[in-house]
């Protein structure tokens, strides 16, 4: 399959595929700046939410690499800022701060000096990178175990290698299905406001050679009524102690949707989604962004001007709604409490 | 409140607002040949149910009246040509075919002169317009004592005064509790793909004055959670004599959610709404339309090129998550094939 890579290390800085050009060009975005990777966070130049985490911990490396500090205090006073600067770009996506505080145990640690801080920092952050694509693939093996053949998935929001270093978190499911050489095709709601499901989805599996069918996100009801989705796969923000699961606007109407047509709707996501500290949905901050992202399409305006609107990015799926939690660990099935603490 | 009319018969032509053109301008097409009003109706220049069967009227108005038939049998044969073009133009609103029916039982009647004829259809339509202008607003009163005071209203596409000749159908229970003093307000589904929702219903409601918020589709179920909505109201395109009932597309998405989160969901529409000849919604033909208004929103493309695509224009909504269906007759509640069918 053709893949591009969503985040990139390249001469000691980050690099991030630009995502809000896509399906139109495929660019990337030097952060040598720390404000530049935030900007790029906070406009959803890169998403997802492992992507997130990763982005942040490849920026903290940037910061500690490029440092001119002379002492090890120096360098983690300077991270700690950076930490700071990052934590504040998007408040839902819990890898954001799992990445930090991951990075975080590096400086709180002692070092000779700190180029050598500054060198753990960079083989840090690549080790998760690479630990990202492990889990990638354990999620796509877990999950495509769970797939019948054939199979048609419907999926919300982008949760595929652009949401990652690697296969991505449901879309994961999809490539390793394909892989085993079960015939799979998708269902991808384009997922208003920003339809990454239009642009990036339906665009990286059309490139990876899967069979996908674009739709409007209040079309779901109608493609489960005739019968045509045998699973609801999608990825997660923030996964609550109990289960319930923050993810991209839109997927809580689909899992009650699947509730109520008898379909399997699947949360895949990486061990560093699970968010242990959240007892429940309740808890989880749910990010409310601009009104132009729902009053305007693309820059064209699309309703009258002055209006009110109410612009949630996420939304918390109850557990009862999920049949199963997919990580790298394996499957999680309810009640979720038990099984999310203890670790596979 | 301010209000302008969707249609108006003007120098013995109909002239249409031209819908497409919301919210940006409003601006009335003439429609002197029957093609251009086939293709304002096609094109949904002029859309919502009542609002197609009347311009299909006014449309075979204009014909007779305009008509250079020597002999009554002569524009008899010219109507029902211009009867089979009009019925060509959309599928699923019975509406359409309603007027028709109405219309040709005039020309099968016997008249002295084409002239006689003419002047009839004419009449015919303007008084259809005006029973429906009676049925808007009975509708209103019915559906009015339903709701709470307060009460948040959720609605999909639009099925205000600009999908018929006066206050609407679902909008008119909102017109008729805010003239009663309730506190009335709305949230409008932007209903993709063509965006009736925020072009349209945003657009009315804010120039009459009644609170209105715009959400994206995917958005309405977290609106739900929050226990944010007292009622869901919906106007209908055909209601089969057992009351599963054809909508715009995501209208069985709303239904469910509605039913899930136990909030009543209401249809709105009028008698000539209702099709005795057609016992369930799977006999109910659901119009599909071109991929482009998915893979592009008002002339952008947001998806690759290339993309598969489907776009059904319409869902239906089985009877079972229906909890009254409101005519001009009154509340029918279920079981609806004997209320639908005995007339109030």
């Amino acid at each position: 399959m053709r893949r591009y890579p969503t985040l990139r290390w390249s001469d000691d800085a980050p690099e991030i595929l630009d995502q809000t050009l896509l399906p139109h060009e495929v660019c990337y975005l030097r952060c040598a700046e720390l404000d530049t990777l935030a900007e790029a966070i906070r406009m959803l130049r890169v998403r997802g939410a492992p992507a997130i985490g990763l982005a942040a911990a490849l920026g903290l490396a940037r910061v500690a690499v490029q440092s001119a500090a002379v002492s090890v205090p120096e360098l983690a006073g300077e991270l700690e800022r950076a930490a700071g600067v990052l934590g504040e770009t998007r408040p839902t996506a819990v890898n954001l701060f799992w990445a930090i505080q991951r990075m975080r145990a590096l400086w709180s640690r002692e070092w000779g000096d700190p180029q050598e801080l500054g060198r753990a920092a960079v083989a840090e952050a690549l080790e998760m990178m690479e630990e990202d694509r492990r889990a990638c693939r354990a999620m796509g093996m877990h999950g495509a175990a769970l797939l019948p053949d054939p199979c048609r998935v419907l999926t919300h929001c982008n949760a595929g290698y652009l949401a990652t270093a690697d296969y991505g978190t449901a879309l994961a499911v999809v490539y390793v299905a394909h892989e085993q050489g079960k015939r799979v095709s998708v269902w991808a709601d384009e997922t208003r406001p920003l339809l990454q499901g239009a642009r990036l989805t339906a665009w990286e599996l059309q490139e990876a050679g899967i069979p996908v069918t674009l739709i409007c996100d209040n079309m779901a009801a109608s493609v489960m009524a005739k019968g045509e989705v045998d699973a609801v796969i999608t990825g997660a923000d923030r996964i609550a102690a109990n289960g319930d699961t923050a993810n991209k606007i839109g997927t809580l109407g689909v899992a009650v949707l699947a509730r109520h047509f008898d379909i399997p709707f699947y949360v895949v996501a990486p061990r560093s989604t699970i968010d242990l500290a959240t007892a429940s949905g309740r808890d989880i901050p749910i990010e409310e962004r601009a009104s132009h992202e729902v009053s305007h399409v693309r820059g064209v305006q699309v309703a009258p001007a002055g209006i009110r609107v109410f612009n949630p990015a996420f939304d918390v799926t109850p557990a009862e709604l999920v049949a199963a939690i997919i990580t790298e660990e394996g499957v999680h099935r309810p009640p979720y409490g038990d099984s999310l603490v203890r670790r596979h």
